[in-house]
């Protein structure tokens, strides 16, 4: 390893096939890759303490520019030292620009838009208080250079993925856009990442890619993904925009992050994932496997002793039983969200260090298919 | 101290008028006294991890068998090891018998109660389903030695405070209860507690704590405090029953547990307090501080910057702000009902432990003046 890499510079540890296990720099020390991120929206990993996800493993957090925007206000944050103070998280973390939520107050069909577009920004009510907002691709820079996130992202227009004339216009906005958020960023101690758009559409997004990699940003995150498309299209628009993106700059795949999608996200180059469906799904009640998932509500849970998942080194499953974990689920106790959460945590980031390690010893392969013939057995 | 403690012996480290320190000998170690219990009616301190609650300086958990009793049951839980397991607590444990909430069951003016008594037992419905219940003597036992708590208590009937011909007739009732549990009580490694009851009237107090002191149990609780009458009544009641308790033996305040109620119950010999309050009020956004508490809702904290407490070394305070803390109420995350449960039970804690420590040093005079006087000078 170099001994002293510089601020957002990626070191390749070791490669296997497009598969690489790399660090990437921050202000908050380095970034192993690959990783996954559990996704703080509004300034909180919903239901734990940061040494809770510190425990699970977790090295990023994510948190939503758009949300912290409206409440409590980037300038409110940034008077109080940053989102990092803010939340007691010090080690790196990201934000997005707050466009993909702002673009899905569109979404409703046969209800009037609580956003609107044009070429230098867009529009939006407040869901809190229906105040009208304006973001463009200065305001964002600027709102997320006030949280001080690690890595910060451009602001980019989120088209329906298989509508091929609305994302030839929508990237045409995202690149001019690209071009205004990488103008207008100045703050050294963070990284702004560059955003590949284009659908489902291979040329879009080659041409996507292509244009970012001009501006030479420190990192490229590819968006527009996990929103509908099935999993052989999101893996056909990797296989095309990944080998365009320089080699030696993180990429991280926006919003995808079930085991499969690490493991095959991996296997195309990707180095950052985050998701939040760990512990969304861990409030309604839902343990994730690692080859499958468990209603914790079903009655056959009520006397079983067994931890979750007997492999598992979580506190949860260290302490707890699945039966003591319906009790909690069923008598409504807040307790539930956070072992849960704890759990389902913990199993997406041992994936991903278990993914790390295995490139390191050039035996990737092997674990991929080791991964995928263990669901095959576990479903039959 | 003795190197040799039999169980339930309760040795006596220092007294200071009649406040004690002492140390109380479970199947789960040595329980330090005075001492203030968290309440973890559930079979979980709401929103806490038992690692959370022991970091705040808890030894002792209380749970409630009235609730357990109706979910999961008590069956299931003697089958999963009993309570220290199933919740994952590994010291010291108390259950109440579920009297308490069986009785309140009946409180409602103009309502049909949901419960009758008679003198062999009380009939209750389930609050969950309707179904129908009846808690006798020895049945509040057996389910108690279900759940395996290391104390026990009686099954007592609640009388209004204040009604002199109701607790009359409910004391003779509580007592003949009291002989029936004691009979019945056969688990050698839980210590079961009798109860005096009597209102706010001295003579029954009296005669109440006269008459179990007869059945020569391991422990005593002063019950039905803290449910309508003045602290003035309160501290009498304490000063009648007291004396006529056995020095050698724990006593035990039920349900009782500000600040103030700490060092005054203490002052009066009192060994034992639990209290819903510091996790209750944490859950409505209101956090507990030595001399008064903070509405964390108030927009005065949004951009503060300390911590609650500026004294303080629990979790929360070490690295959250007012600011942080309002944020997270207001954006209705949970993570607030942790961070000012920590907070608010590591406030009780702190002070019980201080208390300790006075007695042990010989200066709880000082302190109790001490207490009292930051009380009045941070009124002023």
């Amino acid at each position: 390893m170099n001994p002293h890499p510089k601020l957002f510079q990626f070191e390749r540890h070791a490669t296997d096939g497009a598969a690489r296990a790399g660090a990437f720099q921050t202000a908050h020390g380095p970034l192993l890759t690959p990783i996954y991120a559990p996704v703080g929206t509004q300034a909180t990993v919903k239901a734990l303490t940061p040494r809770q996800v510190r425990e699970v493993g977790a090295s990023l957090v994510l948190a939503n520019t758009y949300h912290l925007y409206l409440r409590p206000g980037d300038e409110v944050i940034a008077a109080l030292g940053g989102l990092h103070a803010f939340m007691g998280w010090d080690g790196p973390m990201l934000t997005d620009s707050g466009g993909f939520q702002v673009f899905s107050l569109g979404g409703q069909k046969g209800k009037k838009p609580l956003r609107t577009i044009d070429d230098d920004g867009v529009t939006f009510r407040s869901y809190i208080d229906g105040s009208r907002h304006r973001f463009t691709p200065e305001r964002v820079v600027e709102i997320q250079q006030n949280l001080g996130a690690d890595v910060a992202m451009v602001l980019d227009e989120c088209a329906p993925p298989d509508d091929y004339d609305y994302n030839t216009r929508a990237l045409r906005r995202t690149h001019a856009w690209a071009e205004r958020c990488h103008a207008a960023h100045t703050r050294a101690d963070q990284a702004l990442f560059g955003i590949v758009q284009g659908g489902v559409f291979p040329e879009l997004r080659a041409q996507s890619a292509e244009f970012l990699r001009g501006l030479d940003f420190p990192g490229y995150a590819i968006g527009g993904l996990s929103v509908g498309e099935t999993k052989t299209q999101m893996h056909a628009m990797l296989d095309v925009t990944v080998p365009l993106l320089p080699a030696d700059k993180p990429r991280y795949l926006m919003g995808v992050g079930t085991p499969e999608d690490l493991v095959e996200g991996v296997a195309r180059g990707i180095d950052i994932f985050d998701c939040v469906l760990p512990t969304r799904v861990a409030r309604n009640g839902q343990a994730l496997l690692r080859d499958g998932k468990f209603n914790m509500r079903n009655a056959r849970f009520a006397t079983d002793p067994a931890p979750l998942d007997e492999r598992c080194t979580c506190y949860t499953c260290r302490h707890f039983s699945r039966a003591y974990l319906r009790h909690l689920l069923v008598a409504k106790e807040m307790l539930v969200a956070t072992l849960l959460s704890i759990h389902n945590l913990h199993t997406m980031l041992t994936i991903i260090h278990e993914i790390r390690a295995a490139i390191l010893a050039g035996e990737f392969a092997a674990y991929r298919a080791a991964f995928w013939e263990a669901r095959a057995t576990s479903r039959a």
